[in-house]
């Protein structure tokens, strides 16, 4: 392998090719990849601790051992199914096997012991949420989802709509006997238009699927994540997913022009304007972006897509404080300006952790305090390359940036971007992690950690020996977003630890203003603690509009609110 | 003058020094500029075509004759005083002078008579729009505004939230008896961060007020318009407004990151997020973002502002169709990419007429169908100059652009914006001009002017000929955003002309999937022809917000839907 360039005293960089789209294919594997290598793995870790729901655990098993994942109502033992929903009878089935017309739209636990194909439709990929689904439905188009849901509406029957599956808070699995609406089939791409940008596809696509379409037309959808793969573009819309592009190119709220949604009473909501500027009424489909499946389901959406980038570029470096960090923020905001697209944050004990756990090397000599990864794309590499460098030359003069490497190739684009995609994989090494999914004020930022580390010490939890629950308390996330992850690694899991923990780490968010759930949303996981982010006021609100349009609360129950 | 650099065979390029704030300052005028300029003005043209207010009209007076503005009630003869609503009494005037405590927080026009000093707050800048109200009240702080609006609807006092009272569609203004509340008073800025860029201010902050603060932090609103001077940001965010940095930034549904509003029922909707990821909820201040206040009031916005880029060049071109523009925008996007701020497109004909009543020269010699602008703003001059000289020589060399200048120093940047941002201005020079603000998927955008044009010659309306009413039909606008003004500049208002026009152009935008109002809003003005851009569906579930929120339907009443 090459080595890679210092960035002082002379910054090298190379050029790439038609990077963007390649790279984006070699840095981070396909979602599907992923589910591949990690369903059905990891369980005991995930499963043991999880009872409360209270935080995301994960860890790493063998994949030999498979016991079947706990149900979610035994995991929750508080939640009881609700005796206002109706139970599925074979006269339901019936009319949903009529009407969707194919038996391939149709899986019947209710008639027949559906057996191991049920599973993947009750179950999450985390293994933490298990549901007693009879019945999956997959319906072709809007219509039919529009026949489905008046039916459930007015016969009293509880849907969970369901994308990928791929979420990590459980808004995706039933909890009881939901009936599963699973969007899979609705999966085509309906128009794009070169000259806006603008695409509009049915909820179903995925992710991967629209981005390749786009790349072929030189556009970028302006979201992209790991499980790329697997979920759908349905349900990124639906729980407002943040993910790597968001720095650069804004969130969802700003992106998604128009929405088809069909609400509970069959209503479809036809607001699939493909306009960039349309001032004529409430924008109502915004309740839908991150409104997880609770008051009508996504089944078409209309994105302003950018051009693509041609150049790519990669640095890593190392840094003093986290006073440095926000520098170095800065200047890169200000240097880099509109070609910077992510501004990565690990602190030195997770790159120390993912180096041991993972046996890969760090891309610098010494040990730093704060690592961050910057990525700049553009449309001239010449350009970026020099923005770059001057940017380097600053923050190495000033003293901002200790150490720091710039990528020569796509091989050390992805060993760089691997220090910080690999750290939530390799923590779960020592035996397991609690994980918290933060955003917080960027200068207070960090200081979560250290007080976290320091609590966790006068405990005396934490330490190098076996006797220590707690190997380390570590940061990292999307600094450029405000959005911190909070990871725990332990020997195992302990109730000590779970103490000191909550509802700790939920006052202290809540004393900043911050959330305490950045970007995965609230499903069952969240939903005790939204009043730590929320005022009573806007829980209120909140449940003033589920009650609007879900008065019967078919959607998505047990969630959310 | 300096002579312009023509495009080809070098394209030369001046440096401008700290230029983006310094040019915003010289090339439009301030808002409130202008409305000294027009304020009082040009009444005969604008009054005396409005009387069914489904156009917006414009026209040039003598500054001398000021007959007084007609009153809304007259122009909109089916209006009428919804009887539900309470008559101020004296015993109102005392409860809200006693809450407000001060007396310059208070107009009273109910105790005496508040003559010219209510005018202001009973008209609009156009003299197009003008109520009855009787009281102003100017609340100093959210509480305030909480307090004001329970006691109005538990007394079903109907109100008119007014910032900068600068809309286009009289939105801001009373219809009857209304009381005003200004946020005048509100104009704070709360805080801002120089790491995230997070801005939190009051609602009834000025937006160049807030623009020029952001400008010594070297950071910029991520909105822009003419009426900066006089316009208020809780307005702006109210009406959704689009302006001039949309094409770069994106829209405030996406910028906007937290509110605070006041319900009528004097709920405070504590929703000021500082935070770029909050998955927690329902995103209920969307409903707030261009509701025109007819669900509450925007008392405090928090809000993303962008770094302030360094370097400024404008562009003009001359091109023989309107496919040819598109393909320069198309190109545009693609090479000039994260640089390019503003693609802006005028047909040959409203150039023609800028120049002939202007009497300002053209930058290009000869004619040419169609002309565009092309703004570039971004952190490296050298950068960007190089991308847009690439782009030239592309989009020259393709014959894709027939003729073209780049300013050499502000005074030319402000010139070639001129021929522009003069369009409107110079339009009325004949007499008046039928005006609408349409968004139209780019392709068809131009095709309404020519059929328009074709239509108004078929039935013998437009020619040089005193007798004809018609001038011309000219198109022009912010073709990044699809967002085109269809101008028809006629030398009398004429009913054969409005025949021609209306419901042909309405209907025409429909066919397509346009809107109606692609920046400017509903008001009173568009809110009887929502229907030619929403569905039925999609106006019974604006209906049932607004009953949600405002069912005593104080809020605003008369207007939006």
């Amino acid at each position: 392998m090459q080595s890679f360039t210092r960035c002082m005293p002379a910054v090298r960089q190379i050029r790439l090719s038609n990077t963007a789209f390649q790279r984006a294919a070699i840095r981070r594997p396909a979602a599907s990849q992923i589910l591949a290598q990690r369903r059905w793995q990891s369980s005991e870790a995930t499963t043991s601790a999880t009872h409360e729901g209270n935080h995301e655990h994960s860890g790493e098993g063998p994949p030999a051992s498979k016991p079947a994942i706990k149900y979610t109502s035994e995991t929750y033992p508080e939640l009881k199914r609700d005796s206002k929903f109706a139970e599925l009878t074979p006269e339901h089935v019936k009319w949903f096997r009529e009407t969707l017309g194919t038996d391939s739209a149709i899986l019947d636990g209710v008639n027949q012991d559906a057996g191991d194909d049920m599973e993947p439709f009750n179950s999450d990929w985390m293994r933490k949420y298990r549901g007693h689904a009879k019945l999956v439905v997959k319906p072709g188009n809007t219509e039919e989802v529009s026949k489905i849901l008046k039916y459930c509406n007015d016969n009293m029957l509880a849907v969970v709509p369901q994308g990928g599956n791929t979420g990590l808070v459980g808004g995706s699995v039933p909890v009881f006997d939901e009936i599963v609406i699973n969007l899979a089939r609705m999966n085509q791409i309906r128009s794009f238009d070169d000259v806006s940008g603008i695409l509009v596809a049915d909820g179903g696509v995925i992710l991967e699927v629209a981005d390749n379409f786009l790349a072929e037309k030189n556009h970028i959808f302006p979201l992209d994540l790991g499980a790329k793969g697997s979920c759908q573009i349905g349900g990124n819309v639906a729980t407002n997913a943040g993910g790597l592009r968001l720095l650069r190119y804004g969130s969802l709220h700003g992106n998604v022009l128009g929405l088809e949604a069909v609400l509970p009473d069959g209503t479809i909501v036809d607001d699939l304007c493909k306009l960039r500027k349309n001032n004529t009424g409430y924008d109502i489909k915004q309740l839908f972006i991150g409104g997880e499946g609770t008051i009508g389901i996504i089944t078409g959406i209309s994105i302003l897509c950018p051009q693509r980038s041609n150049a790519l570029n990669v640095a890593y470096f190392g840094l003093e404080s986290f006073e440095k960090v926000q520098e170095a923020f800065r200047e890169a905001k200000n240097q880099l300006g509109e070609i910077l697209s992510a501004f990565e944050l690990m602190d030195g004990r997770s790159q120390k952790l993912y180096n041991t756990a993972s046996g890969n090397r760090l891309p610098l000599e010494g040990e730093h305090p704060f690592y961050c990864l910057i990525e700049t794309s553009g449309s001239n590499t010449e350009h970026d390359q020099e923005k770059l460098e001057a940017f380097l030359e600053h923050v190495m003069g000033e003293e901002i940036v200790s150490d720091g490497v710039v990528a020569q190739d796509q091989t050390q684009i992805k060993e760089l971007w691997g220090c910080r995609e690999g750290v939530p994989e390799h923590l779960g090494h020592w035996g397991g992690v609690y994980k918290y999914d933060l955003s917080i004020p960027i200068g207070e930022m960090y200081s979560l950690v250290e007080e976290c580390r320091e609590r966790m010490m006068k405990a005396g939890l934490l330490g190098d020996s076996e006797d220590k629950p707690v190997v380390d308390v570590v940061g990292y996330g999307h600094m450029g977003d405000a959005n911190l992850h909070l990871n725990v690694p332990v020997r195992r899991y302990d109730k000590a630890v779970e103490k000191e923990l909550e509802p700790w780490v939920y006052e202290w968010v809540q004393k900043r203003h911050g959330s305490i759930s950045a970007e995965h949303g609230l499903g069952i996981a969240k939903k005790p603690f939204i009043g730590y982010s929320r005022s009573e006021t806007m829980v209120r609100l909140y449940k003033q509009i589920k009650d609007l349009y879900d008065p019967n609360g078919i959607m998505n129950p047990y969630k959310y609110i």
